[in-house]
Formats: structure tokens, C-alpha cells, sequence
């Protein structure tokens, strides 16, 4: 079922890095210098629980497309009062960067560098064209090109996001494969269509809440270099 | 006045790789087993010399914006007569992936591996994406991200296409430096802000038949890595 795949298609947050810790670590960076202590984890948890309400409101057409970038700072807008907290324009469009700086799991770029060899490598994410370059170029992630939300104009689990990806590469939907830490990315990517690999990453959202691997998946690895082992790379 | 560059932003056909001895060599490779003996060369300028009439139709607003590719398809279909040539659909489309198998110049690869460590690097080039990609793979072309005519959904010269590779990464015409070896490319990207960088192609056209330099670039190279040695990369 695999042999046919010539493109790879990624999830990042989550899948590839490590939101949670590079959120809180730049938060208490930020913040604890101006006197703030808190529970940073938590801090990072509620940022990125709204991030997908404020993509529904693009999704549902109610708001136009915008850079995940916007959305994040809309956000950290939102939270900030939540934690006591009022940041100045500076401080807080610098806070906005933590998503820029993230950390990729130790398998990830290894893991690339040898899938690299037999496929075709791009980021299917909801993050933006300079964020995912960031990460790109502080983790070495040897990407061909960056796909995703920006390039398709609006935000998965939409199909246009997964459609034109194949299409920017000239590829039927059967011959990319969607590799996500998350079901309902593979459920909307595989209803297009495109293959799908499960990567477990048990510490997303920190220890003891480990998710569980989705059944529909075409491969299930326990990590981006495992998974380059069952795709013979 | 460089100082300030963050991104360095390509052309590709004739600036990064070698266009016409490829396209030659491909349409040889298909034709004379064939029993043609046509002038490779002359069949290539031939080819290449439909491309801009091509685009402007898009420019123009006459068509839709579509894939280099398929206008590339076009033209061959218009060309392949004068030189005599019938080819079935699976052929022409065979001898279409001329562009996608193109030869970079010898200092393209190790140039742009020494202006990676300081600058971010994209193709803004009227190829499409999976053209470009293609070209990266073949020669070892480390792009951080393909922009340019897909992403912006419109040919250079016009301004949309260098100033949405400047949004897309969140930066200012003057934080980026368009790379070319042809006057009109680099006086509608400065003319849009963007600082400039010609780099000699003498050969670009065949023996004997250099292009002169044009007078309004920041910086004249004379290859990708005279380039990163003006830009101390």
C-alpha cells in the first residue's frame, strides 16, 4: 500500500516539536523577570487551547485567512489578563515568537534526513511560511518545500489544505502520505484520500496525558526515525 | 546598504541553472532515436523564446494564472511543428520534464550552501513548485522555502510576486535582496524596494552571446559564490 507514496506530508506542532515545554520556557523567560510565578505548563496549555476556536472562525468563513502568527497573538491577547498579566506591544509580539523558537523532538531531524533520501519532505501544518521556516532552520529541518495553510489559503482538517499540497507536487492524493500525532488530522487527510502514519508522542501535552493511536492509520511509529525504518529509508 | 538583508530571494532559469544545454540535451535524448537531427540548440531557443508571451498572457489578465508547467506544455505543442516534430501525449509529456531535469551551474549548489548560514534563501521564480522542487533535489539546492509565481498566483515582472515573498516572510522589500543575471528582473524588484544582486550568466544563451550587466544592481557577482563572498557568507 506504501510503495506507491512519494511525498511525505507533516503535522509540526506536536508531531515534530515540542509546543508545550518552548511555550512555557519562553514564558517564564519573559515573565518571570517581571515578577510573575506561574504554573507554566498551564500557561502554555491555555494559549494553545485557543487555537482552534480562533482557526474555526476562518474555517467557518466568518473571518478572512490569516498567518497562524495573527492568530497566536490574538491569543496570547486573550490569555494574558486570564494570568494577571499586561504586556507592552514589544514584550508581547516577543512572547508571539516563542512559536518560532520550538525545540524538535531528538528524532526529528535524523528522522527526516534519512526519509529525505526517498521521498519528497514538506510541512502540511496550520503554522505559517516564516514560522515553519524558523523551526526549519533552528531544528535542520531539511524540508523541499513549505505546504500547508498558507499556501492553501485556509486551515486543516479543511481538505483544501491536504488537496493542494498534492497538487503543488503533481501528486494524486494515494501517492502522499499524511504523518500526524493526531487522528483527526489523519481522519480529514485520509478522507482526501492520502496515506496516513500515526507518531506517537506521548509527552505532548506533558507527562501522564499521553494520547491514543487512531486505528485508521496506515503505519503507527513510535517515532519519526522508526517510521523511516518501515518506509525503508 | 546590505547589511540589512535578511532573505536572498533567486531567480532560477539561466541565473541558478543552465537552461538551454539541458533543454538541448532532453529534446536530442527524445528526438534522435527518433530520426530527427535538428539544431538542439536553435530547438531550445525556440522553446524558451515562447515563454514570455506565454506568461503575459497571464499577466495581462487574458488566462487565468496557471502552472509554469503547463504553459511550458503549450509551447512545446506550438513549437514541436516548426521543427517538424509529431510526439504522442505520453512523449510530449516526457520531453515537458526537460525543465524539471535542468543542471545547475557549478558554483549554484556550493554558493547557496555558504549564503544559507547567514541569509534565508528562496527561489522567486516563475517555475512552480514541484518544477523547483525538482531542481533541488537534482542539484542540492538548500532552500528554506519555495516562493514565487505558485505562491503569488501571478509571473514576474509583476510586483506581487516579489512583494508576497517578502510578506511571506514577514519582512521588508529592503530586507531582501533579489539575485538574477537579467536587468528586468532586478529593475521591477527594486522598483518594489528590494535591494538587488546581478550575477554574470555569459553562457546563459550559448557561446557568444553574453548579456551585459545592468548599471542599477547593489551588487554585480560573477557566480553564486563570488556572491557570498561580496555578502561575507
Amino acid at each position: 500500500m506504501t510503495t506507491s507514496v512519494k511525498a511525505l506530508f507533516f503535522d509540526v506542532f506536536g508531531t515534530l516539536v515540542d509546543w508545550r515545554s518552548g511555550v512555557a520556557r519562553a514564558a517564564e523567560a519573559m515573565l518571570a523577570p517581571r515578577g510573575h510565578a506561574l504554573d507554566w505548563g498551564a500557561f502554555a496549555d491555555a494559549w494553545r487551547a485557543e487555537y482552534q476556536p480562533a482557526m474555526a472562525e476562518v474555517r467557518d468563513g466568518r473571518i478572512p485567512f490569516c498567518k497562524l502568527d495573527v492568530l497566536h497573538r490574538k491569543n496570547l491577547d486573550r490569555v494574558l489578563p486570564r494570568f494577571g498579566v499586561t504586556l507592552d506591544e514589544a514584550a508581547a509580539r516577543e512572547l508571539n515568537l516563542a512559536w518560532h523558537r520550538l525545540d524538535a523532538w531528538p528524532d526529528t531531524a535524523p528522522g527526516l534526513v534519512r526519509l529525505k533520501r526517498r521521498f519528497v519532505l514538506a510541512p502540511v501544518s496550520n503554522g505559517n511560511i516564516s514560522l515553519m521556516v524558523a523551526l526549519a532552520r533552528r531544528n535542520g529541518l531539511p524540508w523541499d518545500a513549505i505546504l500547508g495553510s498558507e499556501v492553501a489559503g485556509d486551515f486543516k482538517p479543511k481538505p483544501r489544505v491536504y488537496l493542494s499540497a498534492c497538487e503543488a507536487l503533481d501528486l494524486a492524493p494515494a501517492e502522499c502520505m499524511m504523518v500526524a500525532a493526531h487522528g483527526n488530522d489523519l481522519a480529514a487527510a485520509a478522507a482526501c484520500g492520502l496515506r496516513t502514519a500515526f507518531v506517537a508522542r506521548p509527552l505532548e501535552h506533558g507527562p501522564g496525558r499521553e494520547t491514543r493511536p487512531p486505528a485508521a492509520a496506515d503505519i503507527v511509529a513510535a517515532s519519526i526515525e522508526d517510521l523511516a525504518a518501515q518506509l525503508d529509508a
